[in-house]
């Protein structure tokens, strides 16, 4: 037995806990990965950075890790609803190429600066195209369960049946009443008997290119599907860490945990970890403000928000200066000050 | 219209013809890429070296091309026939790993190796994994088409049926009649009718981990199938050019050719382009004789084989001195000699 004092902070309790894994000796973590519609930001690449670190310090206690990361490559609809164009067809429809080719385009950019910030590979990248026929079963499953509903070749997850024997909210904090008041009812949407509800899978509209055939309709998974079908595959029905940026927190890992209870009455996960968000000169980063810095325009100094170049290791040694459920505000000041500590470290080279 | 006189030998004609592309100044391009259950050897590099060379010059002469090489992660068993452990199975139960660990492992290998060697990544790199849908989809066509026949789960291509209205054979040059006598008869090969038909989709037995649910069986598709689902699902019923090592002529490309035209009624393809073989001091490069070496094993010079490292630019540039279509010797000698006239070039650095 590894004899380790490791604390992780658990959202699910929204405690610290001692990490103790369900089988002795390893440990299965599913962390969240990109949507390839575009460049990496700095905001994902401080959560794979702190999942990296998470990796290589399990490893280094001597568990064996099986570290799954996806790649989501299909059914993520514009603004995380039920409704809108795929991302990913969106962006092929705007630069007039196939979508794979957006997910080539986008996946080797996510691959290169990972690499440059040294990450490790996850020990499997399961991509969402890759799990289709696995995702089609656990919507059959997840209907045979009565937790779903078929509507027009769409299938929705029933929230409040599922609410009925389960907690939905359970990770996010969120209370059944507060969510149905709370939610938009959108143009579209209105197949669903509940407006919380989600898709586990959407009929295709005409004008929608991925697409694949089912028993309800040529449609796509839900965005939430996925990560259950990749991570109950490759780490069972219930593993260790699961992983992510807290934006995921609600709905997604909330849906998450709903579709893996429907189906195997039990918890999927053990402990849940968030990273938290990245902030600019203290201001949230958004393409559409303006306060923004892409990786590889930080490393190359070709940008607006700083007057000098910073490398991979002075923005990865910065990272991990703080704990990964805070918040963290970069600066050009932040970052002359971390080049010159790392500068004592290793003799001058960064 | 690109006005070029650029001149391809095409295997399917045995000839030089002038490369007319199907849609003006556009050219779809199919390359069989690696099954990754093991290191990339220096024989695939010449492979892909060749057609990133193709790829390059027909971008040079301003075509839009939609180059799509593949992953195979699936359904490719021991010497490429229709029965035996799958690949990739098979060095997950020796390595005690899970098979999409292999999977990662050697896609990994693949593009670093690639990236050294100057390669530019394809436009899109589909895997067998990824469309599953899709093959299931093309055995249903073949057999309403009635050029296939289940037996026990699996379902077959039909190649003398295939024969009375088409040309089986057309590309290697095999007559049908000496294929009959030929082709061995091997155990668990008797649900076939002929030992000659070929399997599209694959009944699992029990400890075949790496399975799917179908129409038919819980089961995987043929080796041969998944390239004709990835061709034209990206690159239409009919595109300009498919690459691939010379020992992929047949059966697999012969396949390719059947189960398309069994489908679609014409021929898939314009040009067939083939790389042939790479040779170790005069001898075929085998792992079983020990007369083989690893890419990154000539890169650092830790090799039995070569006195000095060679670096990839070396080998690069080696390559491309003679027409991928004969048979390349490798030695010491020549690269000692290359290496001499690349340092010609760039004032030393190499």
């Amino acid at each position: 037995m590894i004899d380790s004092s490791l604390v992780v902070f658990n959202s699910l309790s929204g405690k610290k806990e001692t990490f103790t894994p369900l089988v002795d000796g390893h440990v299965g973590m599913y962390v969240c990965g990109p949507t390839v519609y575009n460049n990496i930001h700095l905001g994902n690449c401080r959560t794979f950075i702190s999942f990296d670190l998470i990796y290589r310090y399990l490893k280094h206690l001597g568990y064996k890790v099986r570290y799954v990361r996806n790649i989501t490559d299909a059914g993520h609809l514009e603004n995380d609803e039920d409704v809108g164009e795929d991302r990913i067809s969106k962006k092929a429809r705007l630069e007039k190429i196939e979508p794979m080719e957006v997910v080539q385009l986008y996946t080797l950019d996510f691959h290169r600066i990972l690499e440059k910030f040294n990450n490790l590979p996850p020990g499997i990248e399961p991509t969402a195209t890759g799990h289709m026929i696995e995702q089609i079963e656990l919507v059959k499953d997840i209907l045979n369960q009565g937790y779903a509903y078929e509507v027009n070749g769409s299938v929705y997850f029933d929230v409040l049946k599922f609410n009925e024997s389960n907690s939905y909210g359970i990770l996010s904090g969120r209370k059944i009443e507060d969510l149905i008041h709370n939610t938009r009812t959108l143009d579209g949407q209105s197949d669903k008997k509940n407006p919380q509800d989600f898709a586990l899978w959407k009929k295709a509209e005409p004008q929608h290119i991925m697409r694949w055939p089912s028993p309800w309709s040529d449609g796509f998974p839900g965005w939430h599907l996925e990560c259950t079908a990749m991570s109950t595959k490759y780490l069972g029905d219930s593993f260790d860490i699961h992983g992510g940026g807290m934006d995921l927190k609600f709905p997604h890992h909330e849906c998450e945990i709903a579709q893996a209870e429907a189906i195997n009455k039990k918890s999927p996960v053990k402990y849940w970890l968030h990273a938290n968000m990245l902030t600019l000169n203290g201001k949230k980063m958004a393409k559409s403000t303006g306060n923004n810095i892409l990786p590889m325009d930080m490393f190359t100094g070709k940008n607006e928000m700083f007057k000098k170049p910073y490398s991979p290791e002075v923005f990865r040694f910065f990272m991990l200066q703080a704990h990964y459920t805070s918040i963290l505000d970069i600066s050009e000041d932040a970052f002359k000050c971390f080049r010159k500590r790392l500068l004592s470290f290793d003799g001058g080279r960064k």
